[in-house]
């Protein structure tokens, strides 16, 4: 075999479901001079990523800390701790996340009960304690931000439905945080994982956790070893809090970059990113929807950092996005599961959350739709910009 | 609490056990533009990466991949899928890592029998086969480079003591890939993992992995689900191979890095490399022996990439590594488990492993002890000279 090249990757506009375009100055943090795990200057670095951490995801929870992997092992993380064999688990399931969560629970000896929702829809808090019919569990799982669908699922009353079937609730933040208020301690979680390559925009690697103090103890008093020793939370908390104590070697250059993204996340201001997100997720609904594109979510569960995108039979859809890529230099996500083949998923996560993006995608769309013979039925850049001079 | 400063790290002489010094490529790779993970310009790079890692594996197993996660997630990943609940296990423990790979697999429900050897030793055939007695197992594990002492195991002979006891060869090469000759098809290896902070000179964060055909099939034959759904290696093949079935999303900057430290490797050319690592260990071997210095790892067994040095009682072994870290800018390593506190790692990894580094550590180490009023025997800084002068 002869040598390869080296990596020359093209600058893409990434507006798929993550991840999402990094930041030049956290691709500038990643590039530093790596510093050893243990070195003073370093474990000041993990102080902050925590702390900083804490503010994003609105807790004062001690253990916020990142796992050193991508936003599936932070599932894993807190499915894993929280879960011993023969726990009951209840699980919101209304796209691909929720399913993984029931594999996961099941794998880690949980015996799983699924609450479904048409894909693309939302829970109630009834549809839980419908679901649970008295019966008591120890987690009720719940997806923040369907990646799948881009469905933002409200929090509100899941902390009482919760208490009443004696559950900690988890729930999956994997691309709601840093896009949307996530708010731990108001809604009352006790366990949420999250991802780097989402609304962060730091290059996918890492999953951001945190644990309540409640939940915390309910692992304290496990009668069996976490399955899972790269993810006992116990032994995770020794590395990162006072103690120091030597578990794994944690990434040194990609934590470089998480620290990067949060205080990016901080000078701008939570408020301001969430509304940013909020705009452009308006003016992109709005150039869409001028175009005659159907958004199969409806408007008051629609998650701002994705949009889900129907696409007609006389579309060849993967052909879009080929052209999106190759021509126009952007990408776009397909449908999954249900909406395979009969979606796309625009991100505007981050970084990737812009009126440049917002503008280029549709201009991008309808160069690609007429490129098949398909006619737009309005102008949907001149839709966008008016969302953007109403403003 | 006030917005944390950018993060500045400064430069550091890397010469513990891991990390060892990023090279610059490495670093610049990893702040290219970020790609999405199915970008078919993505999965080319993953295709080399996986064609360069079975080439420094000295493999032609298919699966071959990183995994996303640090060195123990590599460890926990070939645990969990080789190891079911109630499988016997027999694991030689030298040091930290093999007490860790018992750990893991009583986690993963395994029936471990340990054979221990005192710390800084290595094992024979013959010790594993007499802890075995006659029985079978399913798998034998083995540390082919303790990091804790800087212990190389010979690999000689343990694939035919595995075949008669109907196991599955498990080996830990974090500290020897690139660093030291692996050539897992050579000695028989069904299964191994790594870390790419060691002597590939790339950050930590990322855990080479390989299976033999046979590993395979035995995970394919399970009875029950591998536990960790992050790390179902059957999963991470479809990923990883032509199938291209979306599981996580790939830690892509990370993989950057990894490509090019890869092709730093196999630019320089795997004999080469090896014959560097013996050549600074011998003469830094050297220069510590002619300071009066002791190396308790008997030089036929000692690992080139890692030397272990005792530390007399008289010298304050934390003082000296605090101060190379404050006026030198190097990081070496304490002492593990029993030989917490009496003794230093010195690594010589990848782009650690350089005269310069070699001479400037033999110096500050001198430095350092006179500081404390412990006068060196002898000249090391010389002692090395003639090593080199010889070659």
């Amino acid at each position: 075999m002869s040598l390869p090249n080296p990596v020359d990757p093209p600058r893409v506009t990434l507006m798929g479901p993550g991840p999402s375009q990094t930041s030049e100055s956290v691709l500038a943090a990643l590039a530093r001079p790596t510093l050893g795990h243990l070195d003073p200057r370093f474990l000041a670095i993990m102080d902050e990523i925590a702390q900083m951490l804490r503010q994003v995801f609105g807790t004062d929870n001690r253990t916020t800390l990142p796992i050193s992997g991508t936003g599936s092992a932070g599932m894993e993380t807190c499915v894993m701790n929280l879960v011993e064999p023969g726990d009951a688990v209840l699980v919101g399931v209304n796209g691909v996340f929720g399913g993984r969560l029931c594999e996961v629970a099941s794998r880690a000896g949980g015996e799983v009960t699924r609450v479904e929702a048409p894909w693309g829809r939302a829970f109630s808090p009834e549809d839980f304690e419908r679901a649970a019919a008295g019966r008591r569990f120890k987690v009720l799982c719940v997806v923040h931000a369907e990646t799948s669908t881009g469905v933002l699922q409200d929090l509100s009353g899941l902390r009482e439905v919760a208490d009443r079937m004696g559950a900690l609730l988890l729930v999956d933040t994997v691309t709601s945080l840093g896009g949307v208020p996530v708010e731990l301690d108001r809604f009352g979680v006790d366990a949420t994982y999250s991802g780097t390559q989402k609304c962060l925009s730091c290059p996918p690697g890492l999953s951001p956790v945190s644990f309540s103090d409640r939940a915390v103890d309910v692992i304290g008093a496990r009668t069996s070893p976490v399955r899972s020793w790269y993810m006992d939370i116990g032994q995770l908390t020794r590395y990162w809090g006072g103690e120091r104590a030597y578990h794994h070697t944690a990434p040194i250059n990609m934590l470089y970059g998480l620290h990067e993204a949060l205080r990016l996340c901080l000078v701008e201001g939570l408020p301001a990113r969430f509304e940013r997100h909020r705009l452009h997720a308006r003016a992109l609904a709005a150039g869409l929807g001028a175009m005659g594109l159907e958004l199969p979510v409806p408007e008051a569960i629609r998650l701002p950092p994705l949009t889900l995108v129907k696409v007609g039979a006389e579309v060849d859809e993967a052909a879009v996005r080929r052209r999106l890529l190759t021509e126009h230099g952007m990408e776009i996500g397909g449908g999954l599961g249900d909406f395979k083949g009969k979606a796309w998923r625009i991100g505007l996560m981050g970084a990737s959350s812009s009126r440049g993006n917002v503008e280029g995608c549709l201009s991008a769309l309808a160069e690609a739709l007429q490129h098949q013979g398909v006619a737009s039925r309005g102008d949907g850049l001149a839709a966008a910009r008016e969302v953007y001079a109403s403003v």
